[in-house]
């Protein structure tokens, strides 16, 4: 499901890609057809992928893809039937070939395809609000509700019996049924990524989405940042508070609870039935298990196992930080 | 003051609110009508009230309600006049009951009665921006203003003088004379309460409001949630800065200053003149005294008397703070 | 460039300003001019400045300022060619005397100069989206985009080739070449300034702008207020995440890069090349050092040099922080 929406303007020779590379494998032939760029995981044959750090060294050794963007001493985790391209920088070079594959992806200008709902014809009733507007591609399923001023930009589709509440923004979001999102969200903008530069730093493109699984619910401004090579999650019957801040990347089980305020880095992965207290900070790429609380206005900096109950900044096990505490 | 905005539904028998029970008291009769549902403060005869916790006892001694929904172990702290219905999740039972009474308390679909405000005729002279939206049950009091875009859905009473910023959202909230709201708050949603439940949560109805006291500001970006049974308040003369979140429940003081992204967990009490640094945290259920002073930054867990001054994340007597940390 | 937005309604003469003071310096006439009323810094001639603490002294010693409003034990510092005006509360006389030649800067009532953008002619080609308003005295460069239902209010310049998101809202701003402001930004708000009083606080004018450098991008439902005597400054190439609160008087420097909900709570100074985590805290009054990393979730409440690593709440050096927390 990564990338149902960014146009790819691929395929492109490998020699339109890497244009100062000679390369050190005989059997790369820069006239080879690359049809997409990936992840490790999702990528496939014909596909180019990137591996950039040695703690990736499980999925690059099961990768799929033909090509893959990486350093020297970090080819030989890579199967053989994956083709190595030495680079200085590979996520600059990722970004470079990615914005030359999804150039719509890089920035988020507001989006001018965008109509007056009463303009547009839909399969299933809908209810809406004053001043909707609604982009290309978008689709919403039967007894939603989308309330006023409220803009459905490009590339989104809402299941059934979802509610929208007023002053949401929502773009390159797939939102499952019954789910509500409260006023003022602003869910599927490109996350906060790019290459710091002296004088103009260098935005990446984001490819991935948001999904949102059923039942959810989304807190009154709420900022949810769509992945950029993978996507963000948030799991079904997923409730979120208001305010609270999800960065690009992170994927959230089912079932949680997280309360007003909390922010999350990016690129994190949380369990199912987790409880999230106000105010709390998730650093990034960090692990959390299932069924983990983590006390509000903590700090996590680090993996956490499932069934543990945390707090502090930086957090540690729940009844440590009480009994140093008391 | 608790509930002049919800229609109540009732009056229900008791035999339609509680159809799989037997009751132990001969004195209650299937065919008594129950009038309304309030917590054990605010009822009176023939209410139905809850009792849950055994830390509400002294509230419990003194209620006035005819019933009340509780467990055989509290049941001893009710007054004699006040019968004991014994079920075996009381908040669960509650919620139920109080959906029954308050149907549209439940979920906080966009308001779709509100109309242009060029199309409503006002007693008082009012300015307004562009695109305005009111809904139902709203009054507005004289030489108010009242920004662009804003929305004030249904069941809102504001007094003489106030400003309201643009992009604003209110609901089910009365506004007292001079108070000045700005841009982009949203106010009187339903806050963060349900019954946690596998798959699909159950959400409870909040019949509470939000009451802002004379005086006072709300800053840009905040959100004020409105109270489950009891009420939120912000006293006279209180100002807050922007992006701060105040749930359900909490009764903050006159005279208090809150500085940008406080944010509070829901049901605590704050006293008079009470000053809160930025990025503090109040967790729930706390009592916060007069003239207290929480540092910046502040977790604070437990109640703090009068005239304290803490910081910390637990906070902290602030000069042990200041100690410990130079 | 202290105040190119709000009306000047001087001069005055001292004893408009000054009603009830008997004048110690009998070098002051009653019926002298005063044009402007300045910080320490920007007065000059026929100016009148303030000065309420010694540790301005430095500023005090070279102000141009022909009169300056302060304390006795404090008029020592102030240059011979300076007139010292005493009174019993600077601030409280300062904030008065500047409500008198700033009127319009005290209250941020919405703009109801503002027309439809497509009432407008610019001179500059634009693209803009569905239900846009701009206020008077505004400006805006060659291929700007402005999103849906943005608000530009009165007394913005906006440069070339930035692009506005929808739902923001900016008034009182200065905007370089080449920004990204991401939706429903909220930028050029007074600050949370005033002087408490029981009953009813006393709010005093904001005369500063919000000043953003070319390059730079103000991530989603981010806050900017304007300075109160002085602006509020965001570098150039400086790149702000979601959810950001930045108080009034803050000057940031270029190439800073600030993660998702951080906040600043007003006056303080940061350098350039500065990586702030998210949801860390940088207290008032601070100077920042270039080079700075500031761990997220951070207290800052102490000035950091140059070239530091810190985290921790309060921070102090990133080392210690985390052998201590190992």
């Amino acid at each position: 499901m990564n990338n149902p929406f960014f146009k790819n303007h691929g395929p492109f020779k490998i020699m339109d890609l890497f244009k100062d590379i000679k390369f050190d494998d005989i059997n790369i032939s820069p006239d080879d057809d690359i049809l997409d760029i990936k992840d490790l995981i999702s990528s496939n044959k014909n596909h180019l992928t990137f591996f950039h750090s040695k703690k990736y060294h499980l999925a690059a050794s099961k990768t799929k893809a033909s090509y893959c963007v990486t350093y020297k001493n970090l080819s030989n985790y890579l199967p053989v039937e994956c083709k190595a391209i030495f680079v200085d920088n590979v996520l600059l070079a990722t970004s470079k070939i990615t914005s030359k594959f999804y150039p719509d992806a890089i920035n988020d200008d507001f989006d001018n395809t965008v109509k007056k709902i009463e303009e547009i014809t839909f399969k299933n009733k809908i209810q809406y609000g004053h001043n909707v507007l609604v982009g290309s591609n978008v689709s919403i399923g039967a007894n939603c509700l989308i309330g006023h001023n409220t803009i459905i930009e490009k590339n989104v589709s809402i299941g059934s019996n979802c509610s929208i509440g007023s002053n949401v923004i929502i773009r390159n979001t797939i939102i499952e049924d019954d789910v509500h999102i409260l006023d003022g969200c602003i869910i599927g903008k490109k996350g906060f990524g790019f290459f710091p530069k002296n004088k103009k730093n260098l935005r990446y493109p984001h490819i991935g989405i948001v999904y949102i699984g059923k039942n959810s619910e989304i807190g009154s401004g709420t900022t949810i940042d769509r992945g950029s090579m993978s996507n963000t999650v948030i799991g079904e019957n997923t409730f979120l508070d208001n305010q609270i801040h999800i960065a690009h990347n992170n994927k959230i089980g089912d079932n949680c609870i997280i309360a007003g305020q909390v922010g999350f880095a990016g690129s994190s992965t949380v369990g199912n039935n987790v409880m999230i207290g106000g105010q709390a900070g998730i650093s990034g790429h960090l692990k959390i298990g299932s069924n983990v609380q983590i006390g509000g206005g903590s700090g996590v900096i680090k993996n956490i196992p499932d069934n543990s109950k945390v707090m502090g900044y930086p957090s540690k096990d729940l009844r440590q930080f009480l009994k140093e505490n008391k």
